[in-house]
């Protein structure tokens, strides 16, 4: 997908919503573990109760591994499914992958070729050659790792780098990586005030933003230092939304969750738009 | 597996060598492909002609999940056919995961329980609470990225935090979480001067050691610098031995390129523990 078709999808929908396909058996409505695929089937009802008031949809893939064989079935029927019956929503395979040049191109065409995501997140550390690989498919998207949510951020993300934070040294050199264009980033809402800062590095990109809710970040402050002229935001919320309720009106009560998020989410656009 | 067992197995067999299974379809014997499985008919003739010359196989996942559901079937049908027919191997899932804490768990949980590999590799841009969940198995092993063999190392391992390097920052505080005795780390072999500071700083750990051979990297040098009285090395070669011939022979050919490697590094633990 391009980058134009989300950012008008965005603007149609009202939204900028990712939600996060994090499914855990014990987590589910019990009901649906009779069903054949119990992940499939639970993804499929959140997908359609919530797939117009969301833009973008992210299996993180730990979650089907640890199912082994019957879990990555359930991903290929997810992205599949997705596809099929919505190609107007962003894919992302939140999988954080990275190695050695000749090894990345295999993850590459693992999540963009045969599964036929549109990203796919990628950690940082093996530099250069280890994300360009992934930059070198046409409108497809890798999102690299910059400032996570988590308290390990902490540990080596924000050290300084003769001064400057390891994290904004990976914005900066990631930047001059050939077709860099096909970038986008991961920053934690947990830390909004960071957003301003980020911004300065990378005015136009899009940011994926988890830690929204679960994590304890803030709407109206990520929109108010992370949004661009194109928007530029996807905010992520997975057991705030997937998990509203373990009765069989799980996906009522997941779309009343998105809807929520949506109805202000709605608000930050005509407030940055309205000029 | 117990680091003592794996000690013992090394001393034994006189080889600290790893191979790697980077199964490339277009790579390997064509006559291979009327098979059903043709990685794990690759795999299974590479490992039976081998096993007795190394103590260590490494998949790397990447090879696998680019072939969908058949390259994770593949994968599978490997890891068991070594548990199943050589206990006595280290097992090493050449993943490079790392997520937030209850997603490395399920992470951990995919490779140490369901494919019950004996270790992992895992990147450490997210820090602590992004590893510890690898560490809290008892006898499996996590074996973090520190220095890696390609030139994207340059580009954060090697920038300095206050005065000392990236990668000597991930070893230190890497020490300090739980269960760290669980560690081992990956250290590129195109880089053996530095392992004379790496050994100073994790003087007791094991290293696991790509890009000897293929990658330019030395087998004296590296055992100069890096080896210790628990011998602490393993030294992965991946494409040196297994595409060794595209024949019949393949299985034969790749066994005497790994017993040209064995020789040497019996020379080299004669050497260390001759007194």
């Amino acid at each position: 997908m391009t980058t134009e078709k989300l950012i008008s999808e965005i603007k149609k929908k009202q939204s900028f919503l990712c939600i996060g396909l994090d499914v855990d058996l014990t987590k589910i409505p019990q009901h649906l573990l009779n069903n054949e695929d119990p992940i499939f089937a639970f993804n499929k009802a959140i997908i359609d109760a919530t797939h117009d008031l969301c833009v973008a949809y992210k299996p993180n893939t730990a979650f089907y591994e640890a199912y082994g064989l019957k879990g990555w079935k359930s991903l290929e029927k997810t992205i599949t499914y997705l596809n099929e019956k919505y190609p107007e929503i962003f894919t992302i395979a939140d999988a954080k992958r990275g190695d050695i040049g000749n090894t990345s191109s295999m993850y590459a065409k693992a999540f963009f070729e045969d599964l036929a995501f549109d990203s796919v997140t990628v950690a940082p550390y093996m530099g250069k050659d280890s994300v360009e690989p992934f930059l070198a498919f046409k409108n497809k998207h890798t999102i690299l790792l910059a400032l996570t949510s988590n308290q390990g951020a902490f540990d080596f993300q924000t050290k300084t780098i003769d001064g400057k934070e390891v994290y904004k040294q990976v914005l900066e050199t990631s930047k001059t990586w050939k077709n860099a264009e096909n970038l986008m980033y991961v920053v934690g809402a947990t830390k909004a005030e960071y957003l301003g800062e980020i911004r300065n590095i990378i005015p136009d990109s899009f940011l994926l933003v988890p830690g929204v809710g679960a994590q304890g970040g803030n709407l109206q402050e990520v929109c108010k230092y992370g949004m661009n002229a194109s928007v530029g935001l996807l905010i992520n919320s997975s057991r705030g939304i997937i998990y509203a309720s373990k009765n069989e009106d799980f996906a009522e009560a997941s779309a009343q969750k998105a809807a929520l998020l949506q109805k202000d989410m709605a608000i930050e656009l005509n407030n940055y738009f309205k000029n």
